[in-house]
């Protein structure tokens, strides 16, 4: 089935989130009927274009496709469960966070009712959606995502991952996880220059470019993980890593080691178990086989 | 004084470092004059014209301008203290890795001697130098930075920080910092995906654009941290930014949660301490104030 702006969507759900894609599939020309539990958030919807509705069982029966973005698992099972019969024969895309586990849940519960089901994880803030910034992460059923990829595309980069409906939100929070600590380690060196009368903004100007081009050396660090072998040459070996010199910079600064001395006790293992000649990477190892 | 390519250079260090160094004038056409301890690593630069000599004497009073590229500390003072008679009226730049305080020593000494002392931290591989991705970073004489930036510029972009010759180490380590535990977090990330089927490869297509497209970031944390009011609005609140969702995800994977759980627990603190309403940012009164 090719994708046409005759598809008719309902979006439940009109938070932040909910609303920034029910507004691009407005804008985008697809008849978009819309639900929220509080009313009144659809009301700039409606302006647009957009169909309101009282009750979830009303939004359902009005779309081909169903879009939920809820708050969290317990909210997209509050709304849909008294629905379940009138999804059958439907297709629902999940847009809500949630763990692995919960999204393989929805998908289990999806199919026990006859659901075609695809979940996916946001990588972006709401006022992205529709721009060369977003990219969204997908997994479940591969069929759902070929047949609506083009109305996917309204909204981001749309990504797939394959059947197993865990793997987009895995993947969204591997990817939050490296963002959270690169957030860390950025405002620990603000941290470092700032009592030498440095500003956070001098330090962002140069912090910015170094760290966006030091994220080319992942992949490089990736090919020596997928191998398994750490023992690459022209790596620098995890003796010449070792982080003494910015654990004691950091202490002569009077603030605190925990950010920098995480890094340091992750390459002090890997040292104390015989892998000193080894390259970086096998930090992995600390992190998998936590001491 | 103008620079120009007659300015005689001489480089102590023939390391990896060192050697790039001086092939980068070599090629600029400065008569460049060159000592290594062991012999023998200055054959290659020889070839391309330059000069070496036996003693660390004969290449100070070859060169107008001195650069230093050691080991570490110590080694420079070894190297240098006991021509110091022969150094004083000339200019010497210290391109090696030490901490703030020791560059502040260095350039103490410098100045007591009547030595012209600049200082740099460099940013980058040997393999990089001379080309667009390096970067050294300076402080130290301003006149110094002034009167050979053309040359300083042979070897990647320049950065001058001010008179203080600790800075530029300090930068220098802020930096190193920041690319460590980013570092981690991506290895972190990959530690959660791969034991879901998929390749730390596969991973790294998607965290480098991700990751580099997040240092956006820095700049709006940078202006909160300088403002000293976390209170800003249109920011995700530490309440919003708990991370129990990726540390259980973590331990769902059945890999370590020290790198994430270093960043909840900053959190953590700071929520505990009243500010949840406020800004991630505020995770830096975290690291300033160890728990
Ligand atoms: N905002 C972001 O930057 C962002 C980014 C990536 C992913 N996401 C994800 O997108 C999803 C929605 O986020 P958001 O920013 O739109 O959140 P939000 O603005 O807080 O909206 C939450 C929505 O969930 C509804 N809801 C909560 N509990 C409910 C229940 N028990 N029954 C029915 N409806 C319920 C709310 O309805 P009421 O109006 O009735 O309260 C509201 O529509 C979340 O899973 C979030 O993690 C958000
Ligand atoms: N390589 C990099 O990626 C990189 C990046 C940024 C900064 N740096 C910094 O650049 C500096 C040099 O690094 P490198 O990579 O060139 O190191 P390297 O290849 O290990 O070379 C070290 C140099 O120091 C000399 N040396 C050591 N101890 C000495 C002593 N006591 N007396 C005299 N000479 C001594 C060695 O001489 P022998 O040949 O006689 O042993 C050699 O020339 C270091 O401070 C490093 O942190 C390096």
């Amino acid at each position: 089935m090719a994708v046409d702006i005759s598809v008719q969507v309902s979006v439940l759900g009109l938070g932040e989130m909910g609303r920034a894609l029910a507004e691009a599939l407005v804008k985008a020309g697809h008849g978009t009927t819309v639900w929220n539990r509080t009313p009144g958030r659809a009301d700039g919807l409606v302006a647009q274009g957009a169909h309101a509705v009282g009750t979830v069982g009303e939004a359902v029966r009005a779309g081909d496709l169903v879009i939920v973005c809820l708050l969290d698992h317990a909210s997209v099972h509050e709304v849909l469960d008294p629905v379940v019969g009138e999804l059958a024969g439907r297709t629902l895309i999940n847009l809500t966070t949630t763990s692995p586990a919960q999204a393989r849940e929805s998908a289990e519960w999806a199919a026990r009712a006859g659901i075609a089901y695809l979940d996916g994880g946001i990588m972006a803030r709401p006022q992205m959606i529709g721009g060369p910034g977003a990219s969204i992460l997908y997994s479940g059923s591969g069929e759902v995502f070929d047949t609506y990829r083009e109305l996917l595309d309204l909204w981001g980069t749309s990504v797939y991952f394959g059947e197993d409906a865990g793997l987009a939100c895995l993947y969204d929070l591997a990817l939050l996880s490296g963002m959270y600590v690169m957030f860390a380690g950025f405002l620990h060196g603000v941290a470092m220059v700032t009592p030498a009368g440095v500003t956070a903004r001098q330090f962002a100007a140069l912090a910015t470019p170094f760290l966006a081009a030091m994220t080319g050396g992942f992949e490089g660090f990736a090919e020596v993980v997928d191998g398994g072998d750490y023992t690459v040459e022209g790596q620098q070996s995890l003796f010449f890593s070792q982080l003494g010199d910015l654990v004691d910079a950091s202490s002569d600064q009077g603030i605190g080691t925990e950010v920098i001395g995480m890094v340091e006790a992750l390459i002090q293992r890997q040292i104390e178990a015989g892998h000193g000649e080894e390259g970086f990477a096998r930090i992995i190892e600390s992190i998998r086989q936590p001491g």
